[in-house]
Order: structure tokens, then C-alpha cells, then sequence
């Protein structure tokens, strides 16, 4: 057998072991029994050390060599690439590490549900300091080994080929344009005329509005499910894709909103090649590439008024929700209220970068050891009164909002942004492409719209990276005009 | 580290690895999307592959022989002796063909759903035929190995230490007792006045209830859950033990007797030592004792007039179902009406050992190659005839009922009856420790019950045979002289 051939195998094996922590961490956030905790924790750490084992062995490394001269087709050649990346990234990492981190994530994350009812970090101090500093040697041991500062090689986990430096000129440059905007459709926004929503929705009416919406953009219920969790999220396995939501019967669209952004995410996954599935070269590229597709869906599409106009008869016809206040119109001014919130996942798009540069100055602050783990709450309140000019209140509002760093996620926050001007500049091509799209959209017809990301974007998995994607769609390299310029349109 | 440590950590991952698989299953059978059962199928694969060559490697056989020399206490020596014989188990059948059953009867399992909807034995015949086929290869191997019959082989899978032989000549006993105790005891119920239920309960106040009632009997929900499957079963993993039902909205005590035999095999599990999770010895005895302690519980108690009359209080109380047929004697005597129904998990059980008599007789002609895939219908058909004097009109009344085959569990039903007759025995003794049970039973009180069943039963987990139990507890070894008693006590 040829050693490209054996890798394959060992990199399918342990594409098998990630899909099933996948359907586990589901299970774990939307229905597993409360005290069944750290029996889960277990396995996780199990699974998480089997494909660490298999990924990181001397074999896989002596194999890599072998492969590299072999005959190999192009496509092949691009797989052997993401499983020597794979193969480096976690052989550095000593596989006891890589399972005291899951295990104290997992624990971590299940704690952070308490703290955050009880709004109390102290509750969730000890455990978070715990995966901080674990997670600080991994990503010492990560700089080293790829010559990066420890947090840059955290964010390059998430985002392959990033570099801080450049992450933080882009936000930069984004702070100095978003600031002064954001006084300025403030005061714009007061002088517009809009009915809030008075009108109440079940949870349970929300649920079958959102998964009808959901067919209909093309998400595939026979490969999929929709549930309610904490903290909404896209996960699952391959060929199986979960996404969950949760719910506020005193607005309606703080949910439909989320489920969209998720639909971006699962869309992106379900449309893979199948050819591919299980190989590193199959896999969704970074995590920037991701986050524009959920934005892409959520920002640029669904907030736009064809939605609107879409939605407010859907809702009319299909369910016989009729009030004013979900006139189209009304419906694009709502979705579109700029405001300076304290939930991140309820903010709007033009405050949205203001939320993730927090995160990223924080992130940076504790991997450069500047501030403790004491010191979260009170440094994320300063931060927050610098950018936002409001003071948070209580830490449910603040650092105990996201569950991002109590599940061990250090370096994921920025490629939201990253994400977000990534969506910009493909819609902006998607919009040339297909000038019949908001007139498709008032008639709730989503076929071309998702026939375009998957030719252009999703089928095209790992095989290339983030810029050269967006290189071949937009004939350019990653440049936050396109972002500027969608703000500017829409806001101005 | 002693080779005993060694083993012990080897066999606390392959229980990780059956814990994982257990959650897979319940979600396969309970919330996963229709298409994704090819994937399911190879996780499944995967994981009973990885189980199966840890515990079946040469590196297990050395290191048990050299276990045998070192010094072990008294429960160490009885793990050892459960390792050892987990270890001849799989250790005699290739991997290869492991994995093969296990992809093969998750794909059967899923397309029996779609067989049994459409009562086409057609659509699965290919499917169970080569499950057939290959659970054939495994009786085989397993046979040769243990020297007993390939069907014997199959039957102590589920049963350590069961003959064929004496399993036939207590059916045959039984049968002899029952035909003509059947045709009296409908006979003399026919004089009854039995008030049918025409009262409807939905099927989210059938959960509520039942919830209800499994929390005051002593299911821990921050460790189990209570789901709707097509099949019932009580599955999950350590510490998370999950069981299902359906519902019927016209027949509200289908639901709620299943509900109460699955909770009898969840309090078992849940009541295992808890030091020796994840090891053999910690592990729950045969199917015959697991089916004794779900019987017990169904039969022996939610069955009796103590609980009918807490029932009949708590529907009237509780949930304000107020309805002559709610009366505790009129559920008493619907709950012990006898009848020859074509649905095994519906029928009652005088009639229920004459339904695994059928199956038993199938499946020793099935591995005997007497009969064909092709002939299972009309064999099954012309079984029931010869028992219950009655003609199957359609699969879904006949071989289609059961999910067991289509999953690839031959030799799994003769632990029901052998259960049955356990489940007998057991209660004879705890109604002579427990002279107040049906008085507490009565007023909702089930500590002591669950407490016998904890100290005399659960803790006892692996460590001694069934019927080693059996004469701890009551002096004496298996005897259908209980059951027979039971059953005369009872009914006539």
C-alpha cells in the first residue's frame, strides 16, 4: 500500500473521532443529564488523545516523508499538505497536555453555565485559571515550534497563515473608521420611525418559523437538526450537521437571526465535497472562512430588505402573524438599529468589530501575561467603557457573556471580524454574479444564492486557503473597503 | 505497574469506547437525521473495532497470565476472572468480522424502521440475510472455541454459562403449564367487569406522568432521561443511563408499563458500584438478571393492587384525571387481563414466555440452518398458530415487531422468560424481608424496595453469577416453582 494511501487511512480514523466528539459535545450542550458531566469529560479526553495519538505518531511523520515522493495528482498533492499542517501542529503539542486541556475545558464549560446564571465569576475563577495556564503552555510550546508569539499561534490554530500584527493594524483602521460612524447613524437612526415588536411568538411557533426558513434557504433536515442550547452553535459530525438556537419570546428575531448565522455555518459544511469527506484537504478551511459564511447568510442577505419583504409576507400568509410592526420596512429598520449593546451576539454589524477588538486586546493582555485571571472582569469593564463609552454592570453582561474561553477557545474571537469583511467583499462579487438576487429573495427563491457559495466557496473545502479563495472569486486579497463601503451604503 | 493496573487501565478505555457507542446509539434511535445512518454506521464500526482490538490483543492475553501470578485481593481476583473471560470473547473472532456486524446490522436497523412502516418484510430481507450470514461466521468461532453449539454460542453472549438444552426443558415445562392455564384463566376473566379507558391523555402529559412517577420510584434525571424511540430500550453510558418509549394516546398504560420495565434495567444501572466503573466486574450481570430487574419492577410491582392504588390516587391528585376507569381495582384487573395478542411487548405475562418460546424456536432452527431468510415470515407465522391458535395477518403483527434481529441480537429473547422466572424469584424473597412493601407501595413509598434491590442485587454487579445471586438471596437456584406459584396466585 502506498504510504499516501496509509495516511489516508489514519487521517480517516481520526476524522471518525472528531465527528463522534462532535455529536457528544451536542448531546452535551442541549440534552445531557446535568451530573453526567465529568463521565462526558472523560470522554471527550479519550476521544480527543485517540486522534492526537494517531495524527502526531513518528509513523504519520515517516509516512508524510515517504508520500512526498510518490506520484501524486494535484488534488492529492493539496490533502498531503493540510495532513503534514495537521501532523505539525499537534506532533508539538505532548498528547497528557492536549487531554488535561479538554478535560478541564470540558469541566470548565459546564461550570460556566452556573456562573453565568448566578452572573458570579467567581465561581468559574479557579477552572478558568486552570485552562488559562495550560493553555499558555501549549501555546508556548505552538510559538516555538512555528515562530510565532504564543498567542499569535493560538489564532493561527483557528486561521491558518494569520499574523497579529496585521489583525491589528486591519482593527485599527476599522476602530478609527467605525467610532466617529457609529455617533453618526446613532443620531441619524433617532429621527426614524419604528414600531418596536409588541407582538409576541411562542418559542415553540419560533422553533417552526425558524426550521421553515431554514428549508426553504436550503438547509437539509434529513442531514441536520435544529436545537436549543445556552450559547447557540454549529456542530455535529460529518454528513450531520446540529445547530442550535435559543430563544426570547419578547423578540422573536434575536433567535431567527442567530439561526440564520448558524444556517451560514451549516450550509458551508453540508455542501463539502463528499468526495473528500474524512480528509484534511475536505475539511472546512479556517475559521475566518467560516464566520463569513455565517455572515454572509445573517448580515448580508437576511438583514437585507428583499429578506424583509420575504419574510414579512411568509409570516403573513404561511403563519397569520399580522401587526404593523412587521411590515418590511419596519422589519429592515429594526434589523438594521445600530446601538452600543452589551451581548455581543446581540449587537449589531457596524458595533460588532468594537465587541471583537475587546476580546482581541484581552486575549493578547493574558497571553502577554499583563493581567491575571483576577483581573478578567475589571479589564474587560475598562476596555468596554474605552470603546463603547458605558459602563458594564454586572459580568453576565461583560466576561461571563460568551462561552468562548471557558471551553478553550483563546484566539478564536478575531476571525470574527476577519469573517465579517471576508463576507463583505465576496458579497460585493455575489451581487455582479447574480443581479436578479434581492428579487430572487423577495420571492423566497435562495437556489442561486446558495448554488454560487457552493461552487465558489464551499466545494472548494481546504484545497486552497482563505486569501487565494478570495483572490479567485474577487480578483483581490483581503481589503476592508468592501466592508466600508457595505457600511457606508447601508448606514449612510 | 502491575500487569493487573495495566489491565485495568486497557479495560477502562474499552468501556469509554462502549459508554461512547451506548450515546451514539440512543441518538441514532432518538434524534439523529434520517440520512445520516451511513455515518452513524462507521462511527459505530469504528468504535466496536477499537474496543475489540484492545481487549483481544496478545499484549491482554500476556499480561492476564502474568496477572494470575501476582497478588490480588479477593474483588480483583473476581475482575481478573470477568477480564479473562471478556478477553476469550472477542479475542476468538477476527476484528475484521466484528466490524462487519456492526456496519451491517446499523444499516438493518435503520431500514427495518422503513420495513416496518410499509409491513414489507421485502425491504429488509437482503440486509437481515447477510446479518445472518455473518452472525452465523461469528456462532461458528464462538461455538468452536467454548465448545457449545453456534446457537448456544450466540445465547451465552447475553448469558454466561446458559444451556440450550436446560433453556429448551424449561420452555417445555413452561408451555405445558401455560397452554392450558391460558384458555382457564381467559375464560374465567371473562365474567369480569372491566371498564375500558376512553379517556385520552396526550402524549406530553403520558411524559409528564411518567416522569413523574419514575422520580418517586428513584430514577436520578440528573442522570438519565426519558426519550420516544420506536423501539423502547434503556441504553446510554455510565453514569448517563437513558431509557425510551412510544406512546400510544388512546391506550395510556402501553406507554407507561414500558416506561416502568425500562426504569427496572435503569435502576440497575444506576446502582452499580460506583468504584468499579469501567471495570468488567462493575458491569451489570447477564441479560437474564438485567431482564429480572425490569420485570420485577413491571410485573411484580406496577402490576400489583398496592401500586395500582397509588396510581389510581397520585392521576386523580396530581393530575386531576378523574374517570371511573381510573378506579385502582379496575386497573388491577385491566393490568392482569390476559389475552393472545400478536405483539409480543404488549402482551401480558401469562402469554409473553409463549411469545419467546416462539422466537427461541425460530432462532435455534435459523442457526441450525433449518430454515432460510426467505422462510422466516411464514415459519414465524406458522409458530404463532401452533402456540396461540390464532393466524398473523400481516409482518408488522409477525416477524417485523421486534427490532432485536435486524440489530443482530440472536440469542437475546430466551433472557426474557429465564428474566421472567429470576424476576419471581427474587420477589418471593422480598415479600418475605419486606412485609410492609405493598402498604408502603401504596402510599408512594419505594426506598426499601429500591434499597433491597440495591444492596441484595445491583452492588452485587459482576461479581457473582446469576445464579450465584439467586442462592445468596433466597437459598435456593434458578426454580420456575415461583413463577408458577405467581402466576396460580395471581390469576386464579
Amino acid at each position: 500500500m502506498r504510504a499516501y494511501t496509509k495516511l489516508k487511512e489514519i487521517f480517516k480514523d481520526a476524522s471518525l473521532s472528531s465527528d463522534i466528539a462532535g455529536i457528544l459535545h451536542w448531546d452535551m450542550s442541549t440534552m445531557m443529564p446535568s451530573n453526567s458531566r465529568d463521565q462526558r469529560a472523560e470522554q471527550l479526553a479519550y476521544l480527543s488523545k485517540l486522534s492526537h495519538d494517531k495524527i502526531s505518531s513518528n509513523e504519520v511523520r515517516d509516512l508524510i516523508l515517504e508520500a512526498k515522493s510518490e506520484e501524486l495528482n494535484q488534488n492529492e498533492t493539496y490533502n498531503l499538505r493540510e495532513i503534514e499542517r495537521e501532523h505539525k501542529l499537534t506532533s508539538s503539542v505532548p498528547s497528557d497536555l492536549i487531554q488535561k486541556i479538554s478535560r478541564t475545558s470540558a469541566k470548565c464549560e459546564g461550570e460556566w453555565q452556573d456562573a453565568r446564571k448566578n452572573s458570579n465569576f467567581n465561581l468559574i475563577k479557579n477552572s478558568l485559571g486552570e485552562l488559562i495556564k495550560l493553555t499558555k503552555e501549549e501555546a508556548d510550546i505552538l510559538g516555538k515550534e512555528f515562530n510565532l508569539s504564543p498567542y499569535e499561534a493560538l489564532v493561527n490554530k483557528f486561521e491558518p497563515g494569520s499574523s497579529t500584527k496585521l489583525i491589528a493594524n486591519v482593527f485599527d483602521d476599522l476602530q478609527h473608521f467605525l467610532t466617529p460612524l457609529i455617533d453618526t447613524i446613532i443620531d441619524k437612526q433617532r429621527s426614524q420611525n419604528i414600531l418596536p415588536i409588541q407582538y409576541k411568538i411562542s418559542e415553540n411557533q419560533q422553533k417552526v418559523i425558524a426550521e421553515h426558513i431554514m428549508k426553504i434557504i436550503g438547509f437539509d433536515f434529513k442531514r441536520g437538526r435544529l436545537d436549543k442550547s445556552v450559547h447557540p452553535f454549529c456542530g455535529g459530525s460529518t454528513n450531520d450537521v446540529r445547530i442550535t438556537t435559543r430563544y426570547n419570546e419578547d423578540n422573536p428575531f434575536s433567535s431567527l437571526d442567530g439561526v440564520m448565522h448558524e444556517t451560514g455555518h451549516a450550509l458551508y459544511e453540508l455542501n463539502l465535497p463528499e468526495k473528500w469527506s474524512h480528509q484534511p484537504v475536505g475539511k472546512s478551511r479556517g475559521m475566518a472562512m467560516h464566520e463569513s459564511q455565517s455572515l454572509l447568510i445573517e448580515m448580508q442577505i437576511t438583514r437585507s430588505l428583499a429578506f424583509k419583504t420575504f419574510l414579512s409576507k411568509l409570516l403573513k400568509d404561511k403563519f397569520n402573524i399580522i401587526d404593523k410592526s412587521f411590515d418590511a420596512n419596519n422589519l429592515y429598520l429594526l434589523g438594521t438599529r445600530v446601538e452600543k449593546s452589551f451581548i455581543r451576539v446581540e449587537s449589531d454589524e457596524v458595533t460588532y468589530p468594537l465587541h471583537i477588538i475587546l476580546r482581541f486586546n484581552l486575549e493578547r493582555k493574558i497571553f502577554n501575561n499583563e493581567i491575571e485571571v483576577n483581573d478578567i472582569p475589571e479589564a474587560w469593564n475598562d476596555e468596554y467603557k474605552k470603546l463603547f463609552d458605558k459602563k458594564v454592570e454586572k459580568d453576565t453582561d461583560g466576561c461571563l457573556q460568551d462561552v468562548h474561553w471557558y471551553a478553550g477557545l483563546f484566539g478564536y474571537f478575531p476571525t470574527y471580524s476577519l469573517g465579517a469583511l471576508t463576507a463583505a467583499q465576496f458579497a460585493s462579487q455575489l451581487r455582479i454574479d447574480l443581479p436578479k438576487l434581492d428579487l430572487n429573495i423577495e420571492k423566497g427563491k435562495f437556489d442561486d444564492l446558495v448554488n454560487w457559495l457552493k461552487t465558489n466557496i464551499h466545494e472548494k473545502a481546504s484545497f486552497f486557503s482563505t486569501n487565494e479563495v478570495l483572490e479567485q472569486v474577487t480578483n483581490s486579497s483581503l481589503n476592508a473597503k468592501y466592508f466600508k463601503n457595505y457600511i457606508n451604503n447601508r448606514y449612510l
